[in-house]
């Protein structure tokens, strides 16, 4: 661990539980802010723990060494809601500051818990059961018919964790408790992503409009398009009130089902800088990274007001093609304006390994852009 | 030294000499665009060693170790021009891509070498003389009378090595060689920066305006005000020919003075990254510190377009107030759309510890909070 009096006097020093590429795109904003960052890692080769000189090597299921970690700096925060809540409480027992708090990351590390808490402060969603055993199961499903899904409570991410359920058989392969959702009809989906710092400033990103393949995230268009003035802000307003009924401390994306009837329903969470405001680090003035390290330090937040009319972000998901840099050649020489944002992970299909950002006035350009340059760097074309 | 095997494949590797801030900006460029970069430090508290994940601490006279580096990485490139020419020369000629090369180098790192060099090409200049003795710096002082500068050949930056020669008896206390140079009347100084790939790609920011406060850089105004297009694009057909004839790879920075009778003098180069285009980071589509990095490994460059109508870079200077980060709390509340960038640098009197920038289209707007966030940090005022 870095010598902490060697630092600029008044330096805060932010710690970071989890290395993904969230933890590595927060570095960014801290290395520009003069913010002192060090994250728990599991392995040095974590996309974080790759570019971070300050680096602890362990495992977020030992508490003595989280703690250890957790001592030496002024605020912890998360990469990912998958840190154990064990570990989480026993930080906030022994005084430690945690920024999102157990309390409110427990809403987004398990969809049953955040179901319940969202039903009592009635914010709409699709019709849901946590259902406890086969024989609930079976009775939500003969309501809905073939329509419903069937998600793990805790541990999903990326459509893993969530399977379509078609038939009833289906319902026997399940293991309980498991959250049993409606399939909603909708016609888009969105995402409205604000962040709110311990003394509870708050700020809100435009409402983006989310892609999604195989469960996916693809693509993410900012501001979406035609929505209205009155329903982007209502979307605005329902997450800062879940920020803040839920009390949570840096960045709050909240994934919303457009039902094309005007109402919009409630599908995640997320407590961590989130993919659906990737575009935030060259579309706005502020990105979610700066703002979530704000946040978490208690500094006043920025602005997070668009640069641009447009931004369009664009996930590279690893296939066959193993070679992400001899990509860039082709992809910079063609498009000077391109943003590409790698994340140091080796290729494997289906992984997500970088993201590409563009912003201007003219969206079908924008799309057309960058759709080009994440299938190049995938490899599923070749021109 | 991070094992380049576990490296994703295709990762090129840069090495940085010296690990100031410059090396530090660069870093954020490389974590995005999912460069490895290492950094060779004179000490582990040098503004990028602090963040840099991947460190060799040495010096830069030992070129065993230096070679050693060197030998890890695909190419080296410079953090200032102070690296001896003997290291820069021996890598060459173990086969290590150096770029800026040590023949381009020269002649940011000795001013002498520039001013016979620019001299041989006809570039317009003040009138100079690099006096080897005490008998021909009088005859230059004779022939200027009150009004010329002697500057150290060698070593000079940020106002240091540089001095007002007002009366003959002065120029005894200088070490020869010197370089003497008239006192140019100019109405104000300007600075055309470009950046320039191994395969002579080459991309041209906006001529820009400096504004020096004895002899340190205080403030740059992007674009630089009434300029006209024809001069602005000399000053930049300049830069850009510079560039060539001295086949400089990476950030070229050619200060100029502007003499308000439509001549551009140049008064200094600097073959990497420069202050006079800090604001690049926000204020254009690919700042000077990701363009370096391309030019360097060869990529194609990207726009060096301007992302609103002004950009104003503040300088943040040391003074008796050592808490940086206790002024954050005031800046970033009164301005949400300032951009602070803190270089990890203890507080002293003079020296450059980090800069802010502000973008928009109302110019006077940006400078006055510009220059109030700047007076806050540094400690000259206090509201």
């Amino acid at each position: 661990m870095q010598d902490r009096t060697k630092l600029p006097f008044g330096t805060p020093v932010v710690g970071v539980l989890g290395a993904g590429q969230l933890a590595r795109m927060m570095y960014e904003s801290a290395i520009s802010l003069g913010i002192a960052f060090r994250v728990f890692a599991n392995d040095e080769n974590e996309s974080a723990a790759q570019v971070c000189a300050d680096k602890t090597l362990g495992n977020l299921q030992d508490i003595e060494s989280v703690l250890k970690f957790a001592r030496s700096v002024d605020v912890i925060t998360l990469d990912h809601e998958l840190v154990p809540s064990e570990t989480l409480e026993s930080l906030v027992q022994n005084g430690i500051k945690v920024f999102p708090s157990p309390a409110a990351v427990q809403y987004a590390a398990n969809k049953g818990l955040m179901r319940q808490e969202l039903a009592k402060l009635e914010y709409p969603m699709p019709k849901w059961l946590l259902a406890e055993n086969l024989e609930q199961a079976r009775n939500f499903f003969t309501k809905f018919g073939s329509k419903i899904i069937a998600k793990s409570p805790t541990g999903g991410y990326d459509g893993r964790g969530v399977w379509g359920i078609n038939t009833e058989s289906e319902l026997e392969s399940l293991i309980f408790p498991v959250l049993l959702e409606e399939k909603v009809k909708f016609v888009r989906e969105l995402s409205a992503v604000v962040v709110r710092s311990t003394h509870n400033q708050a700020v809100s990103y435009p409402v983006v409009e989310t892609i999604q393949s195989n469960g996916i995230c693809t693509q993410v268009i900012a501001p979406a398009l035609d929505l209205d003035a009155e329903r982007a802000g209502a979307a605005q307003a329902m997450a800062l009130r879940i920020a803040d009924d839920l009390d949570v401390v840096g960045v709050l994306a909240v994934e919303l089902f457009d039902t094309g009837s005007g109402e919009l329903l409630v599908n995640e969470l997320a407590m961590r800088p989130h993919n659906s405001a990737h575009w935030t680090q060259d579309g706005s003035v502020t990105s979610q990274f700066e703002n979530h390290l704000r946040a978490v330090l208690d500094l006043p937040l920025g602005s997070p007001e668009m640069v641009s009319q447009f931004a369009v972000m664009g996930n590279i998901i690893g296939g066959q093609h193993e070679d992400l840099h001899r990509g860039l050649l082709h992809c910079l020489a063609r498009d000077p304006k391109l943003h590409i944002h790698l994340y140091g992970k080796e290729v494997r299909e289906g992984r997500k390994v970088g993201h590409v950002n563009a912003i201007g006035d003219n969206l079908e350009d924008l799309i057309f852009r960058v759709t080009h340059a994440v299938d190049f760097l995938a490899g599923t074309i070749d021109e």
